[in-house]
């Protein structure tokens, strides 16, 4: 996830969660459905994560109007055994499901100390970094996995035929100071990155794509051509067959065991969800597992940056320093961005616009 | 986990297994544990990882010897509560360990469908491939991380000083054919592979290494250099904050939850690990599950390969290939490991050299 629309005028953040919630309403979705949609848009804006903010507004208003993200119906339980937990979400709203299944995981937590769940269809969850704080604010230890099977932009590794997408885990890790909140993608970079690369006419500052023929290149248009090229994976022509290893760990959690894969060409547009909390107090205890990742936070973070580079930071680190700036600050915005909310405000009769 | 020692005379592996067994024996084992222990070292040989194989008794008779793996004792159990287990090993053999924490998880999944246990310092468990199939052949997926707390030769992505080490993990993922069998450190290669390239004076095919000073380097000679050189992290000077973030998962559920890490500064010789599997029958089905990896297995495979190169291979599947030609044919070894095991039987008083 890179920087898109970060140029523009400063916008106060409750003013635009407010905007997106109408004009979520306004499209069709309940309050509530508007309030969780709109609330983990600007969750990744203040994070930092710009690609999978309130610039992704559109595109998720466009997916209401022509009935690829849907606003009425319920979720299924496939199965409940108590510590785990299986839903069918029917293109529901992403936000609104994650943050039910979160309230979930965390009631039954106290419970049962590893909670598992899955989540079969549901439309986009956005930046999965936006889901973890509330969980490792817990003292839990917490994975998401997720994926879209109507999706394929990166091929096996050794191969040039697109069958997997950028395919993300997250991974946050509570320690006495902040959380470790990872969040990447086991390609070398999300379709969104490419695709800002591509808006913007540029060259990848590296060989992030291979071409149809599976040679590397640095060009974003070689996704659409004929033969596709694909998205390198993590590890690139060396040693991206761990990439693919951890592409497959994903497409299994969140895919395989949700039901909902590729094994049916699915459309795109519906995820899969793998969520799964861990409390350390079953194990050797929270004491014990925040002393360790508080000392390896602090190890890493006291340990010699590499010549004439910056101290060592941790996952998530920036992304909360992010978050505390852009809620003092504010949030910048490209015009782009700001007109093209503005045109979804004046079609759905929402007066406010930015 | 590469290549070493594949040049010499076929052996075959029951008669090595029985040698195996016999020294560690002599050592000092008790012959449940010689028998975990020399069939586990047997398996990593069979799959191909002849770093994790035989070749390494000499050293792990040198560790009974010294102390640095006990022989005696029992497991502590530090905390129990069904679904979830603790133990703590206390250098107990690694291989007999994991044996009994495999059992026990496969008797518990059948009253909880996801089973989550982590052990504290015990002595090496070798190959964590070596440990998969026994669990996919029931239908489930696993998940297998580690580490040595005592071992530092990763830095922090950004810095110039050891913290991590290879922190390997491994996931298994049944399928209809053979399961994928996943298995790779989250630097760019394991600690084993560069002593490798160290003893026979190499130079790494790539820059895999990081000099003291953080600038990359293909000389295994800087890891022992002061200041200390350090293996690179998955994903290199561009994406290496990615292998960091797969690290520090394995950091937190193998060091973290078992209690057992960095924050005391261990010896080196006793690991931590974090054992989860997961009965796709909770969530969507066993079936729906098989039908979503069998379908992408296929379709990895089907993919059309990079130009010039091999058919897409699964992960794993190699392994099993290695291992059924070892089984039918016999498992080389070089004069130099022969010998050494030699020595240690003569040492030892056990008549069968080889």
């Amino acid at each position: 996830m890179s920087a898109v629309a970060e140029d523009g005028p400063l916008q106060d953040p409750a003013a635009l969660a407010s905007t997106a919630r109408q004009l979520l309403v306004a499209a069709g979705m309940t309050s509530e459905m508007a309030e969780d949609v709109a609330a983990v848009l600007l969750e990744a804006d203040l994070l930092g994560h710009r690609t999978h903010g309130l610039s992704m507004l559109p595109n998720y208003l466009e997916r209401i109007e022509r009935g690829a993200t849907a606003c009425k119906g319920d979720l299924e339980v496939l199965a409940d055994g108590g510590a785990s937990f299986a839903w069918r979400a029917n293109r529901l709203p992403g936000a609104w499901v994650m943050r039910r299944a979160i309230r979930e995981v965390l009631a039954r937590v106290t419970s049962h100390p590893v909670i598992t769940a899955t989540i079969a269809d549901c439309a986009h969850i956005g930046a999965l970094q936006a889901y973890l704080k509330p969980i490792t604010d817990e003292g839990l230890f917490v994975t998401l996995a997720t994926t879209d099977p109507g999706l394929a932009s990166v091929a096996p590794f050794g191969g040039a035929e697109p069958v997997l997408t950028s395919n993300p885990v997250a991974y946050g890790i509570p320690t006495l100071g902040d959380p470790i909140l990872i969040d990447h993608s086991t390609s070398v970079v999300s379709n969104g990155s490419i695709a800002a690369y591509a808006t913007r006419g540029e060259r990848t500052p590296g060989p992030w794509l291979l071409d149809g023929q599976g040679h590397p290149s640095d060009d974003p248009a070689c996704l659409g051509q004929e033969p596709p090229g694909t998205i390198a994976l993590l590890g690139g022509p060396e040693f991206g067959y761990k990439g693919f290893g951890f592409s497959l760990m994903v497409e299994a959690l969140s895919l395989g065991l949700s039901g909902h894969g590729r094994s049916t060409a699915p459309s795109r547009g519906g995820q899969g969800v793998f969520l799964q909390v861990i409390d350390p107090a079953a194990f050797a205890g929270r004491e014990a597992f925040l002393r360790e990742t508080t000392a390896l936070a602090e190890r890493c973070r006291a340990s010699r940056p590499r010549a004439g580079g910056p101290p060592v930071r941790l996952p998530g680190e920036r992304a909360l320093a992010n978050r505390a700036r852009h809620l003092a600050e504010g949030l910048p915005y490209s015009r782009q961005v700001l007109d093209s909310i503005t045109d979804w405000a004046r079609r759905l009769g929402v007066e406010k616009g930015l």
